[in-house]
């Protein structure tokens, strides 16, 4: 009891929001990043045939939230590429799961409970990462509340707002559709949770920084570690945005994500029916069928 | 009588050269640049799908020549998105136009004596943005004239320059052409301008800046109105052009946008004869076409 | 004997490591980029239909690795264009090569004895600008490795890192292929090249850096003239990289280049077996068929 007492909840979340992520989440993030890319058909291909490319497309994957915020406020896109230590350790970790000897290295992190807490702290970045592109613009711009948004937002989403860039490295063009035409579940998220930490940062939600860091990164662990062990691609606010579109933008009800009758309806040359599955889905849901083939 | 010989003309063309555009000129300028968003084929559907992509295309449309100029200049790119008023206004012209129930807006704003006269206006802000993005350069770069004439063109063209990436962000993708392949008659005279501009800050012009603001504005003014209202997508200075081109270049006679035999005889792969049409004439062209199927 | 004596090689390294680029080499560089250019299919056209479109092709030959580099380190990437004359003997060439009554200009340089010395002082620039680029990095990030490495590489390769956008620019789209999936000599060379200087900058090489630079011109003028002069598209390095290849990556032995059966045993989305054959490579090829075409 008395252990409680002292470690308020208050100090829990300001320890928790102080704590270091590098080696350790930041390897967790770096395994389920490059794991990602791994389960993108042809990418095994890629890597033996130009493993420069391979490497280069795994440092998107790890790197990008920090290429496109540099890019956004102006900065060298590869600014954090000085970080030696890190980029090695990326480095490992894309030849470990590319290369290992018998895929064992692949084998064990795609073991499901492995996975699971993997998943879960790679939200704990993200979520550090967002708040922490949020302060940064906003020390570079005061009261600049979209700029804040935006690098926030690129924070947390990474390498999925440049997939069809990244793709093109490796030789795949898809243009009919994008991250932001049909955005996954951490998309959104970084999204919302952007705009909540702009709103922290201009004093207009009456939450700690350290609490809120906290709150969403449950938010985020709990819903990832449910999807990823349900092999689900829904949105735990798919209900919510839907009223939301349906009341501002006069979108039809029921989420963009199912609304296959919608696309059947309306076929506009933008988006076949197919595209509406985003990347990260994609990867959830054909995970089995690929990890084979990529042996 | 006494008015105007106080008032004589460098006093006016002073006067003008410094008028605010903030609001008044900026929101024409959104206005007529949403309006050429929603003239695309598919954007009313991506509105519905993806207010979020949407509302990134309208502020590239609104913003597209602050983004590029910083671009050029080294600077963040969304630099100028912490002036919030502005990006708030612009969000609202575009909520308006979009999703303004019964579309009520979007008929106000092009019926036709209203639409020449934002029409107008814009042009008046383009070329104010040209002068400024040749002064801004000119102080970065005292004598960097080609660095000046490229930064005053993307301050004037905007979007323009940037259609085919704009266009990636709502799932099209048309690689065959683009602004410079194909230059529509504002880009070209955007060009032209930031030339001029250049010429005037180095001294080899013998005008002031602001009767060269005030004579630039006239003739991009009453093109530009003049165009609109026949639906035309000529170029006031095709002829002249036509024969620089052929002088310099062996360019073959008639301009480039009239030339079908030219590109029947000599057929590339780099462009099939429809392309040659460019956005901003596609816009005009099938404006009442499209309206009726933006409703 | 005497000059033999007092000019000793470390000396004479020394010189030919501060010998001025400006204007003789230089132009021999923009003579060789240009006439690439003008190999490509397509590229003839596109001058006579837009010479802005051309114009801006040929700087970015010119002129891409600065405007990469210029990009990686987050500065402004027109920034070298304040070198006006730089860009206007860039231009004299273009106009030349493109539109010299007779193509005059483009069947002197084309000669292949000419052509074979002009290709010969296009890599005496190529070294030195990844050197250049090296320490330029070196500068602005004291241990910033990996950022030394991609700034060296970026400035020795130039616009063959960016052909996908050059060649959108001139209105060509190939997704299925890039610089990195499918390096060329030259960019291999300019990776490797960026490597050593690198080390060298970090002390792990025991030569001085003006040793560095007359051995690896000699390197590269030594290969690019015997492979120009042979029509050749391989690589003196192919059997190395295909054994480190083989032992890091398990690639197939045998180098990428050639590895057809490779390619259609396992045939990727990515890459069908003709766009293996990279930009250079096609160029040198069929530079007599097209050479044709272009008159």
């Amino acid at each position: 009891m008395d252990v409680l007492g002292v470690l308020n909840l208050g100090e829990i979340a300001q320890y928790f929001s102080k704590m270091a992520m590098f080696p350790v989440f930041d390897l967790a993030y770096y395994v389920v990043s490059i794991l990602y890319l791994k389960y993108e058909p042809g990418s095994v291909e890629v890597s033996r045939r130009s493993p420069v490319a391979s490497w280069l497309c795994a440092m998107l994957y790890c790197f990008g939230s920090y290429i496109l915020a540099d890019i956004m406020l102006g900065d060298s896109p590869i600014d954090y590429f000085h970080n030696n230590s890190h980029i090695l350790l990326a480095t490992a970790v894309w030849y470990l799961i590319f290369f290992c000897p018998l895929n064992l290295f692949y084998k064990c992190v795609t073991i499901l409970p492995i996975k699971l807490v993997l998943v879960a702290m790679k939200e704990v970045v993200r979520t550090r990462k967002i708040a922490a592109g949020v302060h940064h613009a906003h020390h570079a711009y005061h009261h600049g509340w979209f700029i804040m948004v935006i690098t926030g937002y690129v924070k947390g989403s990474g390498v999925a707002l440049m997939s069809n860039f990244e793709q093109l490295l490796r030789g795949v063009w898809r243009p009919e559709t994008n991250e932001i035409l049909n955005m996954s579940f951490p998309t959104k998220a970084s999204l919302y949770g952007a705009i909540l930490f702009t709103l922290q940062e201009a004093h207009w939600l009456p939450l700690s920084k350290s609490t809120l860091i906290c709150l969403f990164t449950l938010f985020m662990a709990t819903s990832k570690v449910f999807l990823t062990a349900r092999h689900s691609h829904g949105s735990p606010l798919a209900l919510i945005e839907s009223w939301v579109c349906h009341l501002l933008f006069g979108s039809p009800l029921g989420s963009s994500e199912d609304s296959h009758d919608h696309h059947h309806a309306a076929p506009v040359a933008a988006a076949p029916a197919s595209p509406t599955k985003t990347k990260e889905e994609l990867n959830e849901g054909t995970r089995k069928r690929k990890s084979k083939k990529a042996e």
